[in-house]
């Protein structure tokens, strides 16, 4: 793809200082040439050049400025601002219940979103139909055209590859070897991002949620088929085959633990992806239900150790909770004990912060990377040394 | 301390240089002039006062050779060497039967290394007087004065924080608490850098051992306080709090499965020290006694399960087992055959290679790094462009 910043020439010193004066400018507010000048540290006639070739890229506009402080004499201050509005990014989710999409402009401010239920026995096909439809809708109503997408990321359960094939997805049928990577990719023009939903949570919790400022932890998304995603210095940790954090396999691991099993109250074990019923079971206990009480308690207890297997082996400094366990009373305290008991330092259990959008906002935060990579990034293979 | 390179002179270009040369001799060879003028890519001027600089602070020297191959008319080729005698290094292990040291020089090659058998019953004086007493016995046979000791490290059991302190350290009395990092550094001039022993196992293991190329690695550390460390794209993971890998800890949760219990073949638990006792369990159940085999086995799917607890939190490439599990017949099968089971790409599974030094070993590896890092690197403060 061409540079952006000079319109596919590759000086790198003209890519550096065009990054320079973009990142000076990119808090959204008008700025004038001196105060550019200022705060990159180039000269002025490069700044003049550098701005010159951003407006003509459409990514600097020029800003008629009619409060003239009056203070300068002689040529007027020129201002310019970032338009934030010259593309637009993309954060989905393709969930079992339900597709949601959220769009955003270079700064990631949100201009629009959208969910829309999914039946969970949709097929590959049906599911990507719907989820192309709840994307053509968002951008419908926010007047943007598809060709201003710089970049699209999506979240999806399972284990997904750096390609984005899904390699396995047992929680909607037909998922499992899914390319989705490639099927999407046809439908955008700009680059396109697979991840893992609970990989994208952590990221989305640490952006806006309750992990803000804590690079070190672990998002687990509490529910029938049970994950995790974990950040390790601010940066995602996705393992060597993007694998990390299925910790719902330890459910299986000897024993007969699985939450469908622990939360039933017959005897049988409910359907896997019955979240109603789970919601039920969970009704029932606050009523004091007190099979549906016990039903509870060995579930809390399953995901306490579930946990705890994380949080040994990765030392976050947080833990949050979400999926349906953020709606859980009483989640937080036994987990807290248990981790206190067990490990030296425990960590922080809370909450998630930020409900049903957790997974597209974790998504917008990945293209909003990408946007960032191509705008402000100073280095660039060659330039560190070594 | 002041810079090796350049006797403190603190001009960044001057150090870059040294540091470029410097990488050019480290494979050991003795190289002309002319050839590091190519390999470097600086002025022959440059190269000359850089070598001038190198070889007044010890590290260069200049090399007679006698069979100059005559191909060159006039002034003679001045040949150059690295001198990796010019400081020396220490990997450290400080463990619960042992007291291990190794002595290398500036490249890492081993010069010396001694083992004294160590109680459990020492308390933390008698210990680090037998650490000392070992160092000083490594260094008067290899002829090394302790001032020529560049930098130390020292690997030891429990939870160690970045500063040196044990956390946690319940293998050997009086172990918890103590600031072993401030204790050794009274005995030495050089850095002295204190880390987790299975973390080391799981560096030694990367740099020689059974995970060569491999950087996202678990190394366990079977035993009747296991332990695990992991490299995460060839990086030490040591968790926010030191702890990762302290998955000892899930034996604990809600079930009474510690090593000593399952392995007892009495019903009443081992001695959670005693060794001896379990190597005698393993030989009864080699000898195909019935139920020293049984508690063999129950101990094994407890091993089997902490390791996969690790592997679906990591997701590494490789899992390596050492520990005296690396003494166990049986134990890789098992634990291959449960992976395959739950992980959708098994890790490859393989024993130790390296046998008792490899905590030791480990700890050169850091006291290497940290050597390197004063000769060699060309990165520093300041100079990468963001």
């Amino acid at each position: 793809m061409a540079d952006r910043l000079t319109g596919g020439d590759s000086s790198l010193l003209r890519r550096i200082n065009a990054a320079v004066t973009l990142r000076a400018l990119r808090d959204g507010q008008a700025v004038t040439l001196t105060q550019l000048v200022g705060d990159t540290g180039l000269s002025r006639p490069t700044v003049e050049g550098v701005i010159e070739g951003l407006i003509e890229a459409g990514l600097v506009a020029e800003v008629e400025q009619s409060q003239d402080s009056g203070r300068q004499r002689g040529r007027p201050a020129r201002w310019f601002r970032f338009r934030a509005e010259a593309g637009h990014i993309l954060g989905i989710e393709i969930g079992v219940h339900e597709i949601r999409v959220i769009l955003a402009d270079l700064t990631g401010r949100v201009l629009g979103s959208h969910a829309k239920s999914a039946a969970e026995t949709l097929d590959p096909e049906e599911r990507l139909t719907l989820a192309r439809t709840t994307v053509a809708e968002v951008l419908r109503k926010a007047g943007v055209s598809r060709d201003s997408l710089w970049a699209v990321a999506v979240g999806s359960p399972g284990i997904v590859d750096r390609e984005g094939t899904v390699k396995l997805g047992t929680a909607m049928p037909g998922w499992t070897g899914l390319d989705l990577g490639a099927r999407l990719r046809r439908s955008f023009r700009c680059p396109v991002m697979i991840e893992n939903d609970a990989n994208l949570a952590a990221i989305a919790e640490h952006w806006q949620g309750a992990a803000v400022g804590k690079g070190d932890l672990v998002f687990v998304m509490a529910g029938l088929s049970p994950g995790a995603g974990s950040l390790i210095n601010g940066r995602l940790h996705r393992g060597f085959g993007g694998a990390a954090g299925e910790i719902g396999a330890l459910h299986l691991l000897g024993q007969e633990a699985t939450p469908e099993r622990l939360l039933s109250t017959t005897g049988k074990p409910l359907d896997p992806l019955d979240e109603a019923a789970v919601a039920r079971v969970l009704r029932l206990a606050r009523e004091g239900d007190q099979v549906a009480q016990v039903a509870m308690d060995r579930f809390l207890r399953r995901l306490v150790h579930d946990v705890a297997a994380l949080v040994l082996a990765l030392d976050p400094e947080i833990v949050v909770v979400g999926g349906w366990a953020a709606g859980l009373d009483g989640v937080l305290e036994p987990l807290r004990q248990q981790l206190e008991l067990y490990c030296l330092r425990a960590p922080e259990v809370v909450l998630a912060a930020l409900g049903e959008e957790v997974v597209a906002m974790g998504a917008l935060r990945v293209a909003l990377d990408t946007v960032e990579e191509q705008l402000f990034a100073v280095d660039s293979p060659g330039v560190s040394a070594r």
